[in-house]
């Protein structure tokens, strides 16, 4: 497929689907394109696909590199290629940039058909069950009746569970990782001062700024810089930082003083030039939404009833935005339902960015659970 | 004094104090007023007086009501008055509001003598060094050699800890409650995003918003709903919350969908309309600077080692912005020191605002401290 397996070279594809998508708010795209990045080889009967959903500023370059020079490879090329514990010479992983997203895949920056403009603000909302109906006809697209497994982290990891309810029988491993059943309030009053930062900024027009020759990276900026705090542990960022001053030293003024308002602000900077404004506020709502119990009176194990995917969970010890207890409560409703399930709880530093992260017992625990699918397809 | 016993009524009065105030960070203010408030009387020795330091948003109007249908009391009156744990019968409280505030002591919105204009952003940086030296006169002003106490929570515990190091014979003893001997790099962080998300907003201009006819609202109001979510319980907000819609219901927008957001979104709007930005800047810079061991080496026992206060440290369950890890850091050092100290962990579900809630573990704690104080003061 795209990946050429010699070089680790990978090149994305852009996949179009013309049929109108009907989505849960009742709106209608008429038509839309998936970015999509594919590494392995899809074996014979099509038993061997791993669908990789990506979190709130992921996208489908998820392994690789775009060139032998490219200094970056994909977001989690630790955890996916040959030999890793994803291993692209066992199974065919498919990354993706969702709907709504801004890298490629049909989104707020892409054409309205309606009027040939850009959607900007007359981007539909779009949610977790939208994206895994979307990922469906993806799957379609590859002849792909039932993925091995369908694997996330955090965002990423409710599209996993979401597929299982959806779509029993058409996942036979959920990877659910870093993520929880539901957001908390506190999950979603952070992400609404991250929305009212981006809405209010003057750039933002109402949400037409790309048409504005604006972008307002103000909002987007103290938007990530606020998430950036929940994504990392207080005591991984007090290793790193302290109360280390920057070489300016102390100046009683409001430029950067402490090397963690340096660090902090550059990923502000950094993110608010690379990413989409109307992306990131609906994507922080498609993460407001999910609640899959809710149809079932907020009973997550009649939610899970149907499920017919074994599950594999993991949780790290200094994550607050998702703790391990939101994946506790996951894990219980799964035995209470009676399903497949294992669980890891992993010791880290690293806050939710843990699960990016290259631990070792997670990595092994990962590589475990993928060994046995493995082995239950050849067997 | 201003406080009328039998009404109630209370009265604010501002102080003027003529003589040049050296600051820490080398500027000098040529002069400067402090808006105060007291209640109870002072006894013949001047022995019974009670500082109360506020803490970031907070002011000289502690206790009491302004007028007969004044709706609101001050903010800790819950705390402060007749028979409550700091009884205005027996002590003599002060209130002020601290340089550089926005509720009448001389700040960023007061008059620079060296151009007759506001100050905004001309307004010298002060620390908690610098306010305790300015209590320190005012103590003089009421002929107060010796604080029977000197009382705060958060910032305002900080106050009280600089107290006893720089004037270790004018205060008998110390309420340091829902505090921390220094900021913690997280802390640090949520500070300064804060004041990334004032210091960007347009209308800031440059601090000099006031004579611009401006007022940076954007900026105050993200900064203060990211501050609210840190003061606030997870566990409380996820009890008085929820994932409650809003009466409006879900509408798959960017309105007010979930009640806690209606409900953050209020705080931010109420404080952006009361608050100077110049203060909130300042004040969450004094709370950065704030480390008295970093004198001697990180070392806070040796820090201590010339207090001769004696200390009630007091901690919230809940609370994860000064949680009570770092109460016991302070108090670790203060029985290294061989201070006395007396020690209370409040199982609240109020966070960081638990310290200004009536729970009646705490109110009773601080009330026999206070108690004994008395006592020891009539004996």
């Amino acid at each position: 497929m795209t990946a050429n397996a010699a070089s680790g070279l990978v090149t994305p594809q852009k996949i179009p689907f013309e049929t109108p998508l009907v989505l849960e708010n009742g709106q209608t795209l008429p038509r839309f394109d998936l970015m999509v990045e594919t590494y392995g080889t899809l074996n014979a009967d099509k038993s061997n696909g791993v669908l990789i959903c990506h979190a709130l500023s992921g996208n489908h370059h998820v392994a690789g590199r775009y060139s032998a020079d490219d200094k970056y490879p994909g977001w989690w090329d630790s955890m996916v290629g040959e030999g890793k514990p994803i291993d692209t010479e066992r199974f065919f992983v498919v990354g993706l940039n969702n709907l709504g997203g801004c890298h490629g895949s049909t989104g707020p920056l892409s054409e309205n058909p309606a009027n040939g403009r850009d959607y900007g603000a007359d981007f539909p909302m779009v949610t977790v069950k939208d994206w895994v109906k979307s990922q469906a006809l993806l799957a379609d697209y590859f002849g792909i009746s039932q993925w091995a497994a369908v694997v996330g982290g955090s965002l990423g990891g409710m599209q996993a569970l979401q597929w299982t309810i959806d779509f029993p029988a058409r996942v036979r491993h959920a990877l659910v990782i870093a993520s929880a059943p539901k957001l908390s309030t506190q999950n979603i009053a952070f992400n609404d001062v991250a929305r009212q930062a981006i809405l209010t900024d003057p750039d933002f027009c109402g949400g037409h700024y790309a048409r504005e020759g604006k972008i307002p990276k103000r909002g987007l900026r103290i938007a990530r810089m606020m998430g950036h705090i929940t994504y990392l542990a207080e005591d991984g960022l007090g290793k790193k930082f302290g109360r280390d001053l920057h070489p300016d030293g102390l100046q009683y003024g409001y430029g950067v003083e402490f090397q963690v308002e340096s660090y902090l602000r550059y990923q502000g900077d950094k993110f608010s030039e690379r990413f989409d404004a109307n992306t990131y506020l609906l994507m922080t709502k498609a993460l407001d939404y999910f609640d899959p119990a809710a149809a079932f009176g907020g009973n997550l194990t009649r939610a899970l009833q149907h499920v017919e995917a074994g599950f594999f969970v993991a949780s790290f010890s200094t994550d607050w935005r998702f703790a391990p207890d939101r994946s506790h409560e996951l894990v219980k409703a799964l035995v209470a339902a009676q399903k497949s399930v294992q669980y890891i709880e992993v010791k880290s530093l690293h806050g939710h960015d843990a699960f990016l992260m290259e631990d070792e017992a997670y990595m092994r625990a990962v590589a475990a659970y993928m060994d046995n699918i493995a082995k239950e397809d050849e067997a």
